[in-house]
């Protein structure tokens, strides 16, 4: 049978992406500095073998002839979703995607250095290099998948999001947010005004920042033994789904800044931690893509970790561990701090959409080709001064020269983000119409309902539906603003 | 050229190896417990993938070549190593090997639940089988190899030793030692009667012995940028040679005997970190054998961490970590303990030969046939009690159920671990010869002089000579028992 042969090369894939994976998580946490040459060769062999094994053409046979097998409906959901990888794979000549990747590299390495120097004049043909290959890749996946050539690029990094149902939500959330914003401002003023902010300040030892991640790591689900919590310099999840590595880095002058990443790791490890095993040699097996992905952490660090009920259940650990008190309030006003700011991935839960709205409508422009790379600040200015009331013109390195992302030619990447902050904000309210007492069950540090239910509508589901299949499944309702402006709304309103 | 086509494959299966040793060395250092099953299936296929690729007819074909072309002496050493590898990896049948793999993977999982009840009855018939299809791969590899049976199994493990020269320099060594341990235990009794031994108790914080035991490695050589050190349950040094992993296992109630398998651990980390590394993909370019790697790893253990005069540098170092000031006669009387007993790996540098010759004489005539597994209880317990004054007929736990090695279908890997030790003592000898004051330069903590020495004979040449041929090319003679036995006299005379 050659779903049996998929089955086989499967496993042979599976145990070169687990080295993979292993040797990168690893590299950021326990090898020695000078091992680096010699991980990098390694890696780039083992990712080359990896590659030609994913797109040797006997597999479109086997895919072709499997598809004509009597299989159950999980084998023609893995046979299905393996199609969709393997499309993903071969549809762009292997000359073009060597050609991008050389340009794509070059301007990432570039941009490490023209950042720090806020060189825009430098920066700015290399990325325009970038952006025209973007342009081609766009075109060329689009006519393949029959998709327009921005959905094109969201189907890498999200199958089956379209900007036809993404725009929309975004406008509606823009609107609000460009309204809100200041409004949430001022409350946070006049609360200030009534109790004045205890600093977080103090002297935290580093093992006993790491024993209270680890005890609210355990607390909300992570499975100790399969997996981990290391430090890095970037946090990370990464790893195997039997052995997740979390990471998280230290201040030892405060102590949410840890807390509340390593709790971002969580629910991200969370998702890889209860995906299927027996599908696990198989795409359908994997998570289903970056948005999905998103919203598992920031359904942890946000619509959990920033919980005032939450909080009443962690305040005791907090002085268990750290041995200082706090009280809910005073915790909750740097839980909630809300601020205006150039930097995306600084920004809090009420700012944050408008950064990545900002890029999602550049980009479009920019694949569209109706914008291009050299009135890139001056368009970023502009937006930035209508959505959040502040002007980067003067400083490019905290504008259009912000991200990696760009640089990595990797555009259809931005909009995961708020949709995963608005996926987790409606399966937070699913969950909500469903255990009504779920705010008491936070209050008492119990999770098991909550994950239990993540476990049945998201975990388990893996790669079986597209991201919009999944959210609607799983809610009952397409993608919807509303919940995510009412959690804001009933946050910081 | 096909010296090219070997190049290239060399960077492949080196990148597979990388995987392994890195999967590996973090099996047993940082995988969550629960990551055991999931790593066992990668490594597994890695593994085949590894092997297959090395098998491949077609290397033969490009060897054949590669000797025909126009090559320097490096590129022939090179191409003339990775022959000897590929006879010894297609000699035998891959059916006969798989028969084997299954056999001895039967018997070393019940060996270990077997000699944990010391069911000698139970373990007889199982090993029986393991002998004789070790019987009959030496049988296959001499035939291929030109070599006797057993001759052909140590030509797995430490290529170019041969009986013939063994044979005579243990039988000088066993007759010696016969009577020289009584004579050092009545010298260590005598010397005890004097001043009584100093207890070796207290308590030690792990944190600080591993900062001591990090301070004595990078005295000794070890580059820290290229490596590290970590806790495992049972030590070793693994990883790769840019970025070797080494273990050691604390007891906070004493310090000495995590230093000295750091130190011992850290001698096989010097020979790796030193290796050619413009050969480092080629199988020219790793470390010679167990023998020559196990004379390295009790260079620095017994050599040089159990001399007088590298105490009288160390006991500072060891008061300024664990605040606590011994004296060199009262370290030393823990360092040069001599005691008889029936475990291998407990024994010190005195009895432990007699273990090993033991094992190497009694293998021969497994092999040979003339001993059956059923009489090996009283061949063993014979032996014991000549060479050591022990019986172990009531305990075949601690006698023929003693090791993994025979389970697992490691015979003629014994002698290494002797044979290393008489070599470290004759490259001892030798640097003495070119170094006077070598014991002034440890009192010191130099190290320099004596790794320059050893780099430059051995370390540097790798692969590029048999065992024999290299201790002879180092030290100007083939291996010799006089220096170990000198060693020995000196130390414990």
């Amino acid at each position: 049978m050659s779903f049996d042969k998929l089955d086989k090369l499967g496993t042979k894939l599976h145990a070169l992406s687990h080295a993979l994976s292993i040797l990168g998580a690893d590299e950021a946490t326990h090898m020695a500095p000078g091992g680096g040459e010699a991980r990098a060769e390694a890696m780039s062999v083992l990712s080359g073998m990896h590659h030609r094994e994913s797109v040797a053409p006997e597999i479109g046979d086997w895919l072709d002839a499997a598809e004509q097998e009597d299989l159950s409906d999980d084998q023609k959901a893995a046979v299905r979703e393996w199609r969709r990888r393997y499309v993903g794979l071969t549809c762009l000549p292997p000359e073009f995607v060597e050609r991008q990747t050389r340009a794509s590299m070059r301007c990432e390495q570039l941009w490490r250095d023209l950042r720090a120097r806020n060189d825009w004049a430098g920066f700015a043909p290399v990325l325009q290099e970038v952006v025209e290959l973007e342009r081609e890749r766009a075109a060329r996946r689009g006519e393949v998948l029959g998709l327009s050539p921005y959905d094109a690029l969201i189907e890498m990094y999200d199958p089956g999001s379209r900007v036809e149902q993404i725009a929309p939500v975004f406008d509606e959330l823009k609107t609000f947010l460009v309204d809100f914003v200041p409004r949430a401002l001022e409350v946070q003023e006049k609360r200030r005004e009534k109790a004045p902010t205890r600093p977080l300040s103090g002297n935290y030892p580093i093992e006993k920042q790491r024993e209270l991640g680890l005890a609210m790591m355990a607390a909300v689900g992570f499975d100790l033994t399969r997996g981990s919590l290391s430090v890095s310099h970037h946090p990370f999840c990464g790893g195997v789904p039997t052995d997740v590595r979390i990471t998280t880095r230290y201040r030892s002058d405060e102590f949410l800044s840890s807390l509340m990443g390593t709790l971002h790791e969580t629910g991200h490890a969370l998702y890889e931690q209860n995906l299927p095993k027996e599908w696990a040699h198989w795409p359908l097996g994997e998570a289903r893509g970056m948005s999905m992905h998103e919203s598992q952490s920031l359904f942890v660090e946000k619509q959990i970790g920033r919980n005032p009920a939450f909080w009443h259940w962690a305040l005791p650990l907090v002085e268990q561990h750290l041995g200082e008190s706090w009280s809910q309030d005073e915790i909750l006003d740097h839980v909630h701090h809300v601020e205006r700011g150039l930097i995306r991935v600084d920004a809090d839960e009420v700012t944050y959409p408008l950064h990545v709205i900002l890029r999602f409508e550049i980009e479009q422009e920019l694949i569209g080709g109706t914008l291009e790379v050299t009135d890139l600040p001056e368009a970023w200015d502009e937006r930035m001064k209508r959505y959040l009331g502040l002007s980067t013109i003067d400083s490019p390195k905290d504008g259009p020269m912000q991200d990696v992302h760009w640089p990595s030619s990797a555009f259809g990447y931005f909009p995961s983000y708020t949709l995963g902050a608005m996926m987790a904000a409606q399966q937070w309210n699913a969950i909500k119409r469903e255990i009504p007492d779920l705010d008491d069950q936070l209050s008492r540090g119990e999770f098991e309902a909550v994950n239990d239910w993540r476990r049945k509508h998201i975990w388990s589901q893996a790669s079986r539906w597209s991201t919009p299949e999944l959210i609607e499944r799983a809610t009952g309702e397409p993608l919807n603003a509303r919940h995510f402006r009412e959690h804001l709304e009933e946050r910081y309103g």
